[in-house]
């Protein structure tokens, strides 16, 4: 299953040392053959980007877009590494290639951990002799990759979509937020589908926009944020039910990342509705989702709907208050900017109470200007966030 | 000492039974006489702004600048109270004309508390009674005042600045991180500098710039921040030192609002040198001041500088990460993006290690573009900010 049940894929993960003690910590997803693969991918936006992002970019344009596999690690991030750092990236995909042919430039990379330790690199590249033996291409490789690439995650992240002759599968690992500074997220989506780089591209891009750009755990973003996409063309040439499908694994590995951030218990979906238009909900929606006060009263299951109307105040879009009505969980708990409660019975109170204990929180703002909407997935913020993320060591 | 030193002012602090149990939960400072005093005020950019905000904007304009005193209470925010809040915050002051003189719109009025609940009106109205009574220029209605506005804060503040034939005061109420959404800033300042509306209106606005609006401690902006400035004209009409003199006392007051952060135990002071403009350095030290992960580690006192060059880079003011360097209590521990503790000897990090044990902690980060600077406080966040705003009851 997972990121080898499209045609022509293989997949491993294996302990090189990173980490030590024996810990899963190198995943590799690829071609089964000899042939590159159509590939995007999509890099972290940052001014400060880590060695792997900047390796990855360079070897996606020399090789124009056609790549064999690429090799993910975890335990450090190679990020704020300089020049020894790019050397580092350089040589785990030089000896990738030496261990399963073409040039370094075939392969991807991308890396996660502490930022600003020098990279094992000697270790790494020992630990990497274990590859080519390890590559699978059922169900227990893409288990591993899957498995390899967790930081602080509780449990592996896979999604899989079904199309007209052709698969979309993903593997991801989440900005979870327990463990020091593993805020970095990766993922690795393939498909047979019978694309082109360029249409993978595009449509990589745009899963991105509402997927994994639509969530937020801490507001930060990290120096290594890598989506890569790779496509084996040894299934159907699609319709557009192949954006549709790449998009929903996004989807799927989005939600699961929001949902295992670790500090917390609770998933709240923030939906702004009555935007003038899609930029103006977006905006509405990631100041309500990345509010700390909204953030613990999640944790506390607390329908406090004045810390989100405080939000849409604070977002300076020029909303009126008067226009505002909020719900939580489907019930109406502010109207025109005022407490929509008053008169409500015990019983009714209760029920929301009820509703409020529930794992997924969803808060819908409607601000009274149009008619555009827009969705972001964040996370409550628990103390575990602060316990884990205090002390690197 | 405080507010009625410089000459002029009365004040008090009272409870009119917002909070209950006889909690001190009101405060007026004004004038000593029947004359105005020339006012300014600068309010919350919120698009949802309290009642209080929305009433004191209208009396500033109505008067033209000559209020006789500001009424403060806590406990309630009366904001997200639509129009009935707007009537609860004009009949106050209704009740305080009656009882000091002048008309409604002599007054101003500020408020703080919990967002979306009915304000107690007749109770307050009730307990307003006092007030004539309760009036002094000496140190004690002032010190009651102080504590009257206080709502999570640990302890009152005051600040003081003496100039040529003059001296301004301020009191002020913290964003504390303690107690469930009290996360209003209010402060008063009174002078008995002789200017006019427009220069303190003026030297207000260029003094909240460079300290209220440089702090953070959980990035929420309030429905209800407000900073009132009195100025009695009964001392010399000064130079270009009554501006230092306002600065100077806003910053003490916005400097104590940070070390107050009750979540937390560290401050953090933010420098950012060698931007292109003061615009770009604010905007990397506003990014570095809040985030999550800088303040886990300011927390657990931890030098952890990858995650503020992962800020500067997620700035995205297009910052070089080769010409960035770091220092965390004067000691350099990045340079030219990557970490200048190697060859550092025990003796070294221990001393690094004992530095950032203090209260407060430096972090000065030079991106290698320019000559302008800029300076942003900000707290650690600990525990008990999201144990104790995770209910509202």
């Amino acid at each position: 299953m997972s990121v080898t049940t499209p045609r022509g894929f293989v997949a491993a993960g294996l302990a090189v040392g990173i980490k030590g003690g024996g810990a899963l910590d190198c995943a590799y997803v690829g071609s089964a053959d000899a042939e590159p693969r159509a590939a995007a991918a999509v890099f972290t936006r940052s001014d400060t980007p880590a060695a792997p992002v900047l390796v990855s970019r360079t070897h996606l344009v020399r090789s124009q877009g056609w790549i064999r596999g690429v090799l993910l690690t975890s335990g450090n991030a190679n990020a704020a590494t300089g020049q020894e750092g790019l050397e580092a990236a350089s040589r785990l995909l030089a000896r990738v290639a030496e261990l399963l042919g073409g040039e370094a430039c075939d392969y991807l990379i991308a890396q996660t951990g502490l930022i600003g330790v020098p990279f094992p690199t000697a270790t790494a590249l020992d630990g990497l002799e274990a590859l080519p033996k390890a590559l699978d291409g059922g169900a227990e490789g893409a288990a591993r990759a899957a498995r390899a690439i967790m930081t602080t995650d509780s449990h592996p992240k896979t999604a899989l979509a079904v199309g007209e002759g052709f698969t979309v599968a993903g593997i991801a690992k989440g900005a979870a937020m327990i463990a020091p500074s593993m805020a970095t997220m990766l993922a690795v989506i393939t498909t047979d589908a019978a694309v082109s780089p360029q249409r993978l591209s595009e449509g990589l891009a745009a899963a991105v926009e509402v997927s994994f750009n639509r969530i937020t755990i801490d507001g930060c973003m990290s120096t290594n944020d890598t989506v890569v996409a790779l496509a084996s063309r040894q299934g159907a040439s699609p319709g557009h039910d192949f954006e549709v499908a790449l998009t929903a694994v996004a989807q799927d590995l989005a939600r699961q990342i929001v949902g295992d951030a670790e500090g917390g218990s609770r998933l709240g979906v923030i939906d702004v509705v009555e935007a003038l238009d899609e930029a103006e909900a977006l905006a509405v929606a990631r100041r309500i989702a990345e509010s700390l006060l909204v953030k613990a009263s999640l944790l506390g299951g607390d329908p406090y709907w004045g810390r989100v109307l405080a939000e849409v105040g604070a977002a300076q879009r020029g909303v009126d208050p008067r226009g505002v009505s909020i719900w939580y969980q489907d019930f109406l708990v502010c109207r025109g900017g005022e407490d929509a409660r008053r008169g409500w019975t015990p019983q009714e109170h209760e029920r929301l109470a009820a509703a409020m204990r529930e794992r997924e929180v969803r808060i819908r703002v409607a601000i009274g200007r149009g008619d555009a909407a827009a969705r972001i997935l964040t996370s409550d913020l628990g103390p575990g966030y602060l316990e884990e993320n205090r002390r690197t060591s």
